[in-house]
């Protein structure tokens, strides 16, 4: 595998051009964003290669000529009216059994998991990474502008929190190198890792409850990600006693549970901060009388950071909370046991995985020489039902090239939700989501509808020209510049004489 | 040199914001606008590799420590006012010995370099060079707009004309490479070349005669073009029969005098297009009793045509018409006798040539079996005056790497024309030019000054959303969209019929 490459995404995730939100108020808004530094391909090379029919059938990958394309709709609304499903609540964010939703695919379920899907890849959209930038590592966005500039004002959440993660040293390679970045400014150990969200009225009418969600960002950095992701299993956090060898992959625990004293966003963990936001608005809910559900999202890692945090709710919140994963694209976090705790706590998780893509196929068996033998405890599994999707099912895209970035990526699969239908079903005609946006970070559609490949970035990286002509950084308006990251002296002098927190 | 790799900025040539030209009209323009394919590196990484000393001595690199970075001045001017350098006028666009003004260098001859300089850097970034455009290999700009869009109004000139030349399959692969495209609907075998402009009444005033420019696109694309260089001199265009044995270039002069019947913008080779306009020109401003010049430019390739083109010019137009060339960054492009005929018809030639450029160094002596031994004419030599730079002098330019697309890039040309002084002397304290225009197309500023990387591209390659949210590729408007390339019936019917021009 190490001859595959994966794309830098990370690097790659910009903001939208931001006035266009047809449900934003009528605040004018800059056409075009501060974004993040670029690093799209410079080579108009296509990324796939053509692979023996071995590997082709590996990822169910057949030469056949392509079917008739039809004609991108420009001239139609890209989204459906939104329509009441409370009564469909228990299978899609309660306790309820959804596989009969499963296949076919419910279009109610499908737009809530495009829901779910358009907030995950909000958090690469607005993951400031740009290297000149003052605020690397942060949300380009403060936390109560970031849904309207990202066009997703239409589904009526609103941002309560945002979640840090450490880059700590004890991290995994693999997990460092996409975090690390030259000293800014701002943070060196603090990393914007995603949001906590709450469902406002109307949407709680809706969909039936009080919907907190939480997105988790993922990074698709390097092949090393996935090769290093053979790592050892260690025991999950202990707040599950009576699932004594449940166990998780060990970077990713790090990544939920590090913390470091020299930034206040992460003197407590992101486990820490999430599960303290989502106690808090449980409890303000409740009080209220209304039923609560928490979903939680994310891509890729974060997919498997969803997985984790949802262990945890479901232990420590109140049983009637029912707490659901949505992941795209995620790898195997844990083993049997863990598989096996999270149904027990009656977490219910869909895993959107792409027939293509080979992260959720990794890893494998954990190979561990004081362990080999000892059973099935080290051995991943996936949990929860999958949504399995097919890069085949869509004629917009590309045939006959193995393009493994392209079929990780989040917007390819928003794009085959959007036209699933059922198991080796067509495409749906009536799908409505824009195409062109499968090639925001790829170069996956077919030539003939002319989309620039990797086409997602801020006008001059960002630059602007000041009033004398002269191109410079601009500074982010005052409602986007995050916290000092340092911790205030009295802070400091307070936690340095309490007992460390293990 | 097949282990350097020089960046392909012609892929990279892209518009700047637009609105910001302070000598425009108050029309509105866009504040961002459609754009090239930006083709920019995804990776964060510098370009420089480190060599080992003997290769720095050859480029003239020292390992020395950066002297202390001034503030990059954002709170100035980026220009400053325009001096009447009408007594000058003889030696900077006549016939006159300008060696006294070299060095030192004389600050009107700076600013008329820069000028010139400026001139050649709009070729590029008015080239259409993305895959997905409609009129890809025109100028992304009508002639009307072009001066003003990319904010060189306050040059006082109007172009009168588009230079087109045919991407014709008889030349080398070196040059063929970078124009060919897939197929677009405008126009399969023409590329903008570069324009013809005038001087408007005040800026012939200022510098005492009404001058015509022409600027040629270069192009900076691959190893394979510098090293293909050391292909078959040929004979100059037979229009020197004084000088018998003056050899060029083979592909520049297939470039220069390629037509192709397939389209009406190429009917006519580039030579033939712009003697037409030069002497349209010429005729005009001569009948009203002014005094003219022709000035011509280019950069890398362009300013290997500039010098072909002056050596026609100054063939065919009237002996009081001085012919000057400003190239920057130029290869050498004929033999000693093509020299001393450039110098018998009395053309001048700056030749801007950066230290540690490899362009200029090459080629050297032509290698041709048939040949050898036959003498110096077989010998590349360069032509005219050489304004030496040294990446070094500045102090804003990063140390101890080898970047040598960063080196020939044009716009590190013009940083260190603004901060050239004399010879072995250090970065003027009073240049004005924005240092951060280096960094447009390369990653060669110092990491303290926190100016992105290749940081020139449009928003999202050029899309916008439209009113129905959808990423779409923009039409141009109308003042910007090129004629159609296929002739008309009549002109097909007229051209088959009469005999071909050899």
């Amino acid at each position: 595998m190490s001859s595959i490459i994966i794309s830098a995404e990370t690097n790659q995730h910009l903001i939208a051009v931001g006035n266009q939100d047809p449900s934003a108020a009528t605040e004018h808004l800059p056409t075009d964003l501060p974004g993040n530094d670029i690093h799209s391909s410079r080579s108009t090379s296509r990324s796939g290669i053509n692979f023996p029919s071995a590997i082709a059938n590996l990822l169910h990958l057949h030469h056949s000529s392509p079917p008739p394309l039809p004609a991108v709709n420009e001239l139609t609304p890209t989204f459906t009216p939104k329509d009441d499903i409370s009564s469909l609540r228990s299978f899609i964010h309660g306790p309820g059994d959804w596989s009969s939703l499963l296949d076919p695919l419910h279009p109610s379920l499908r737009r809530e998991i495009l829901k779910y899907g358009e907030f995950s890849q909000a958090t690469y959209d607005a993951f400031d990474n740009n290297p000149g930038s003052e605020y690397r590592g942060s949300s380009l966005y403060g936390r109560r502008r970031i849904l309207q500039l990202l066009g997703l004002s239409r589904y009526g959440y609103a941002v309560s929190r945002y979640i840090y993660a450490t880059s700590n040293i004890n991290l995994p390679r693999w997990l460092v190198q996409p975090l690390l970045r030259p000293k800014s400014s701002w943070c060196d150990v603090s990393n914007w890792m995603g949001f906590v969200a709450v469902s406002g009225d109307a949407e709680s009418r809706r969909i039936g409850c009080r919907d907190i969600a939480v997105a988790w960002r993922g990074t698709v950095s390097a092949a090393e990600w996935v090769e290093d992701l053979q790592a050892q299993l260690v025991p999950l956090i202990p707040c599950a006693p009576d699932h004594e060898g449940a166990r998780v992959e060990r970077g990713f625990l790090s990544l939920y549970t590090s913390r470091s004293e020299s930034s206040r966003f992460t003197r407590s963990s992101a486990s820490e901060q999430v599960m303290r936001e989502l106690r808090r608005l449980v409890e303000f809910y409740k009080n209220r009388g209304e039923d609560v559900s928490v979903t939680i999202t994310g891509h890729s890692l974060g997919g498997a950071l969803a997985l984790l945090n949802a262990a945890e709710a479901a232990s420590i919140l109140p049983a009637d909370v029912a707490v659901t994963v949505i992941s795209f694209g995620a790898p195997r976090v844990g083993n049997e046991l863990f598989g096996e705790m999270l149904k027990a706590k009656k977490v219910k998780v869909l895993r959107v995985a792409t027939k293509q893509d080979l992260v959720p196929k990794v890893p494998g068996v954990v190979f561990n020489e004081d362990r080999m033998g000892e059973g099935w405890e080290w051995v991943y599994t996936h949990v929860g039902d999958e949504l399995a999707l097919d890069t085949e099912a869509s004629m917009y895209l590309k045939r006959g090239v193995v393009d493994v970035a392209g079929f990780h990526g989040l917007e390819t699969y928003l794009h085959l939700v959007d036209g699933h239908e059922k198991a080796g079903g067509v495409f749906r005609a009536r799908a409505r989501r824009d195409v062109a946006l499968v090639n925001k970070f790829a170069g996956l559609l077919r030539e003939e509808l002319a989309i620039p490949e990797r086409w997602y970035q801020p006008a001059n990286k960002g630059m602007v020209r000041n009033e004398f002509g002269r191109w410079v950084v601009p500074r982010r308006p005052k409602e986007d510049i995050p916290s000092p990251c340092a911790p205030s002296p009295a802070a400091a002098a307070a936690s340095a004489s309490s007992a460390p927190r293990i």
